[in-house]
């Protein structure tokens, strides 16, 4: 385990802990934009969150919003496939591969991710926010491929 | 680290790669499988979507469907029990088990999920689905408390 | 990976594997909390489930309910939150923090969440359940500025 202390010694690892830290903290920002929709489009979840913009409880506030619920499936699929992403680019980085290649997968992921919520928040037509999604699966398909194959 | 960089040198490390890997992918392919269902069912969460099946963005096309929330369900149970699952077999894993031991938590596990996705997706009475989902909430506590042992 | 074999080595792994273990059972423990609340306001998803508290399948009982959905958005803030801990705070760990730092941030994400729980199921006046949350977010936020740091 003492090896475990330093990332410092692992090329492939320390590049991994930036892609993985960066995407998480983007997943993590979009229960902030919810939070930013729910307060300005005054359409909450709970009856005792209304109080956050209203003097008294106001029932009539605990509504559906689209902007909500776009921003909601958007953080969702974020749940869907960067949870994977890092949990198999882990397993990934444990089985040495090449930095280029390795790069290769966490640039792709992290910019298709990026551009995944544009879409989806930003509405733009089809089949663009669909592409993002397949870039992102496909990376992760293909560093599961190269762990099966490793451990196999 | 530099002893990171292979994973040949753990058989319980190996299995673990595979089946976590396994159980991922799994879950991921109820992404593809919600998809199939909105197009067949024409049921979409997002207008922009629409235009997949329609010449024009189709508002009434913008609907829930059981099929497709059934689906869903079983994919958010997946999120819910296999990730706690993949997280807390790394750190048994790292706790140096029999590999006897390990490969049957491991594909318990697997099995069961599996058979959770039939039993949810099939629609089979219960308690198949619960029976499937607590064996599969059992395997993961039972790591859990050789984790704790080990860490206390 | 020999050296993955004993945790014993480590004090800040023990520490995380005992805290990431405590937290990932209590966002578990939200399914089971979830199926009790089902089971006793009979309130289900789906139509096979409503035999388990009725002689026939009962469509009436496949229904909305207030208590179980607050249980679910609690299980869903935990999957959004909890898992972005127990993965950065693995990086945080194999960055080699002191173990006084680290306990810090482990006990103090630990605390939030089970506050945030009480607040949340117990409907307590904000701003408690959001301050729960942002104390939680900002122990990830930490964990991933020192990763960042470290691999940069």
């Amino acid at each position: 385990m003492s090896s475990l202390s330093s990332m410092k010694d692992n090329q492939v690892f320390l590049a991994f802990s930036t892609y993985a830290i960066i995407v998480i903290l983007k997943m993590m920002l979009m229960s902030f934009w919810t939070s930013y929709f729910r307060l300005t489009r005054k359409a909450f979840a709970n009856l005792e969150d209304t109080k956050l913009v209203s003097p008294t409880e106001d029932k009539k506030l605990v509504i559906v919003n689209p902007d909500v619920e776009r921003v909601r499936r958007c953080h969702q699929n974020d749940l869907e496939n960067v949870i994977p992403f890092v949990l198999v680019g882990l397993l990934y980085t444990l089985t040495g591969p090449e930095l280029s290649t390795a790069l290769l997968h966490f640039r792709v992921f992290v910019g298709s991710r990026i551009f995944h919520t544009i879409a989806y928040v930003g509405c733009l037509p089809q089949p663009s926010r669909g592409l993002c999604f397949m870039v992102g699966v496909l990376v992760t398909f293909s560093m599961a491929w190269t762990v099966l194959s490793t451990a196999l």
